[in-house]
């Protein structure tokens, strides 16, 4: 199905009159209002092709209706969440599981729907079918050369794809590491992941990037041989300048301060981009702002005053992604929501009143500097992100439209309810 | 210092214009915005003598100026932040650190302040000066019977004098547990604990109630003897009907759901009592909604949906109260932000669609719940909690009039700058 | 493939002059040791049918070879087990993965491996085939009427398989919870779940006990309607004399001291039985004494302590089950190596001097206490724990038999290299 | 007071026998016992100063008597724990709390007790009586120049102290950060903390050190500036070869792979030293191994594998120093148990079979690896550590000639029993 653009004005005929009051309050009180509203409608989040499908645990799935069963189907539901909010611009890939038939084909039908290829993604936490060697005992780092001589041909094997479709970056998320005391030798661990990045590092085109993913636990519960920050950060140093740290929300440790680390990585040029999502436990990979939306507004507040300070564009210079896995809602609608979570959080943080901020911290004024920050954080920016899609040709509420039109029903129809996408 | 209405009025005249306008904007939306602002007038936090001073940490204190020196400048303090805010009307005493030398005059002060005298606080987690017995070891878990009725025998001097002063209730906290592993006897910890408090609750007046607070850790940093929910509700429930849990915000374990914990509470009929503040890693008795706003909203909307099914009032069926400990910023300035930031999530919690909710959980529909809570949470509700205060007499912003009116410099003058309070 | 006598025979022939050596010198420092033998020998740790095969996690699973395909072979495996260390005498059967065709059949095959039938364990967190209503949302805490009376219908037919086949217990692990704030009322899911264990808790038999399984986290990642201990007593309680709490060991929040909990249960009368595993991070499901073999000591140091003080048997009158899922080592030598760690616990909590501790305890005396503690854990139990075996006909050394014996090479032989058991 | 030679040899002399036998019985199945024994006599644990007397947390302090009230008693102190156990031969200072008046005088009575001058620790944590400026809002973070500089210069002073005692290294802890989002620019926290550490890295003596301690939280409960490894590693790189990385063991988030951390530092030529302590919740600073003796074991695993790899004396290349903070036990036992328990963990990981392990490693045979560190640790090394007592002139049984001789009771007639000595 398609979602046309008079399905749209027709939804916006009937909301306008209440936005357009809503967007005149919000704008008495904020003087460079269309400024920001630009800034929403650049920003573009990149969907992951494995999260257009119900996720499961190891507990169990319960797959819901209508889930894509190919490429197409998937470039297709990221067009209808596109033509709902025109901030979903892109696509994220996944290796194997979208290996594409016919490059030409698939980006035409892309860019049909207005869709760019973000980041490559790498599966080397799974065996395949036909598969030589088993990653059971990780890829990268494997005590046997040969299995990770699989695992870095399978990466260069991913950027080829990548190359035929455009991308131009590869996200390497490694499973490696040891679920017991004694099972690895930490040290050799890492020189072997070094050398197998290193190799893949080498294959990369010029204006490539590498995006080293860490992550604290799970599916590994002793070690993960780039458990964190200052190991993705070695990773990306010793690679060389193509070579970033890429930070997903939920893979830290409990009660890590996610925007220190993000300005810290900023600082040394080497955050690479984002994986969102939320979570309250481990890597629960929920709805993003769903669990703690000031922490995402207090990342976005550094994402901004860090990137600002190295002249970078905020639409363009970090890889923005969502990473999560749905396993209790329609997948779509929970896409809707966790782009519309990202844009209340960019939109909050670029209200905030940096100079107020900057004289605050001068001055150790801790009081006034919660205050600059909660300013921005209680506004109802709701109209803002709101307006950006109206200007974008978006609807004003995707969610309530996804509902109006039945998409899913009309998805279940087309492709029945018992398909289920790959994914986790 | 004392504020006068004048000084309210004139800072109310300047900001009331863009205060009407917000407001009126706000009441488009809202059919029963009336009902929501009388609640927001009625809603009084209660303020602990402790957090008036600057606090601090085993490391340090860096003590502020102008800090009260007696009970006296404690309430004249609180007096000061009721003026500004209408929302802090009530006291929370800390024996033996406020004990009074005249009932009399000091129910007159209060009075004339508008303060009633909330929950009264032992201390049995410190050794007083000419104290017979130590509580090195713990006070009413202690092995030895002497130094359990020692601390008994105070928390019945602490009644007394809650009794001179129109107090109903006896918020216990222990510090009691052990740092290492085979100091205690689990059991019988608990079973003296249990008799200690027995003592105790056979001293309580009819219409009182004792408030028994649990924490997981610190100061003891192997076990603790009121150490969760769980225990605390076995300790209220063998009490009896006068005896309650007493939930505060920073006593949990990492990533505790709280707000589950409040419904269970409530349906138990157990819940006593709120310390609010705010944390990110332990008790940190931080402002409150500094960290986790969003927590703190789904913790009013649990407790208004509990309180409502059970025909609890808000405003008087259970006891709210903030605990922390300003190390960083001037102490009226924080308290004022907590109880700004208690106000903004009592008046979100407020605006939740019930029958939205309530449909929406009875049909499994997760996403439309999420947008239910997040329509009331994004809301800008400063307006409301603003016309709150105007129709109670207090300032439109108590933080920036507080300012105005160098509030902290004065009293600097009038107490000196080397005053240190009582408390952590 | 069988294990017989005289194989065993002749692998302790090999050890015995060297084990005899080592029993002597412990011998010489206790003088109560045959007593702690005997108790040893006693001992019997339940093996669940679901831990027979490789685990894995929503990352993917990596099947080993000669995984039992059914209730005959896993009846063997066990068998296999206890045959080698006379310490794994009965068997947790999983509905609906473990319905017996002929009970009758079932009984006596079990009976020639000499294990008996422990806990019986229901299944409502997945969907089966052509099941009528689904678990996604829950099961006894559902909205829907008709889903908790399928999940209610499931456990009695659970309780009635069990009957048939001599087991004493149901356990109940509910995956029941949130992922949403929002997503359930609270107070109605426990009231929901509440009646549904009460209908199940009336189709019990005299004799039988219900375990009520708590969970902090996963597969629900916002709440879980079972959990904590604190829930789990207030169902027990409120169910009646037959329901009893279950501890597993990875259920927990970060840090949580268990070994309190253990006591508190055993004080309340309300301990039902155990799963052992080792964790790190969340439910890892690891190894029992691969993480922190400290805490199942003081675990051990707990049980015996409370058991003791209630006049409880330790062989009988506790439930104790292994729970774990084995990702990456060969299940049967994990569970060899979980059996051994819960022996040399519970062999050094015997060792433990009990007046020593009391008086320690009894006079604060807390590096003393801590000694005595350390006195039982440092010392070298395994000579003991092998000298049980040695007296009930097991192998001196488990592990190193059934790799001598190429057990799992004879299974693969047997059944295949590409069996995939029932699981998670 | 002081012990003498007698004293030892005669309590050495009751409990030699036993100890022949059991070392005897150890030796039997270890051929190459004597080069362990070797090892752990040459191994020193330096003592902080400040863990002389009871610590206290922010509720209160409970102090004991006959506490150290000077360097002197500090030092006199410290020489009675090393007469005890011949493994406590250096002192750790601390200043402004430890200033020699004449350091020819201290480092002779030093010398006396045989005791090395470890580390030197500044304090910008805390102000001082008559300080310029306050370090309320940090030290080498702060954005004043001059309070920088005033921390500059009291690290430059902590060095020459430490020059005329002849220590090598010097400890900074910045308890640097902020306790609310907002109050820090992060960066420029980051880089004006980075060129106070150039300034006093460039006043270090040619064969001196600087450790960089890192912190998760507390006393700043929202950010630290030096909060993990990662951060630590990246200011000791920019510092240049003679910057390092130090590891306290209660200074990371929940859950965190020390032994990892450690493995990694080391790889990276970056370790630099070791604070022991033990803790359940956070920095709880208690008793090394008395609550995860495991954890403690795996870290002296990958020291001693990192080390050997590297080439570097296990006794001189790393900065080995307790830190703790005694709540509860008499600080000097609790120091013996401290030691006593780093010396069983080094000895145990000095068994492990390292070539089993490396197969085991490089063959994936993860129950194998298990096995191998778990023979080590299960073995009961106690008597290896008395034999190297033993050899090197020290108590069998340190704890237990402590109380024999009554140290604490003479200590207390000495000193009294109110002293308080400096510390936390």
């Amino acid at each position: 199905m398609n979602i046309d653009r008079n399905q749209i004005a027709e939804h916006n005929k009937r909301l306008e009159h209440t936005q357009q009051r809503r967007f005149a309050q919000l704008a008495e009180d904020m003087p460079n209002i269309d400024g920001v509203v630009q800034k929403l409608v650049s920003f573009q989040v990149a969907i992951p092709s494995w999260a257009l499908g119900t996720g499961g645990t190891r507990f169990g799935r319960f797959s819901g209706g209508g889930e894509p069963g190919n490429l197409e189907e998937k470039i297709a539901d990221i067009g209808l969440l596109h033509a709902l909010n025109q901030s979903s611009g892109a696509i994220s890939l996944h290796i194997p599981w979208d290996i594409p038939k016919d490059y030409a084909a698939i980006r035409t039908l892309a860019e049909q729907h207005g869709l760019a290829f973000d980041a490559m993604n790498s599966n080397t936490f799974q065996d395949q079918q036909g598969q030589t060697h088993s990653y059971k005992f990780g890829s990268m780092q494997h005590v046997d050369r040969a299995v990770r001589k699989q695992a870095i041909d399978h990466n260069i094997e991913v950027i080829k794809h990548g190359i035929e479709l455009g991308s131009k970056s590869l996200t390497v998320w490694l499973a490696d590491g040891s679920s017991f005391p004694g099972q690895l030798n930490f040290r050799r661990a890492f020189q072997n992941t070094l050398e197998s990045l290193q190799e893949v590092y080498a294959a990369l085109p010029a204006d490539w990037k590498i995006f080293v993913e860490y992550k604290a636990f799970e599916p590994n519960f002793y070690s993960t041989t780039v458990g964190d920050w200052g190991q993705s950060l070695l990773y990306a140093s010793k690679l060389g300048d193509k070579a970033y740290t890429l930070v997903d929300l939920g893979h830290h440790l409990p009660n890590a301060n996610i925007e220190q680390i993000v300005a810290l990585l900023l600082m040394e040029g080497k955050l690479g981009g984002f994986h969102f999502n939320d979570s309250k436990y481990g890597d629960d990979d929920l709805t993003t702002g769903s669990i703690k939306p000031y922490q995402l507004f207090l990342i976005f507040s550094e994402l901004i005053e860090g990137m600002d300070n190295r002249g970078m564009e905020h639409a363009k210079d970090l890889g923005w992604m969502i990473d999560a896995s749905h396993n209790l809602k329609d997948p779509l609608e929970d896409l809707l929501q966790s782009v519309e979570a990202i844009l209340i959080a960019y939109a909050q943080a670029l209200l905030i009143d940096r100079n107020a901020l900057n004289e605050a911290q001068a001055t150790n004024d801790v009081a006034r500097a919660q205050e600059v920050l909660q300013q921005a954080f209680r506004t109802d920016v709701r109209p803002l992100v709101a307006e950006a899609r109206l200007r974008a040709g978006a609807a004003l509420n995707p969610v309530q439209l996804y509902r109006e039109l039945d998409v899913r029903g009309r998805l279940v129809k087309e492709r029945g309810e018992k398909t289920v996408a790959t994914g986790l």
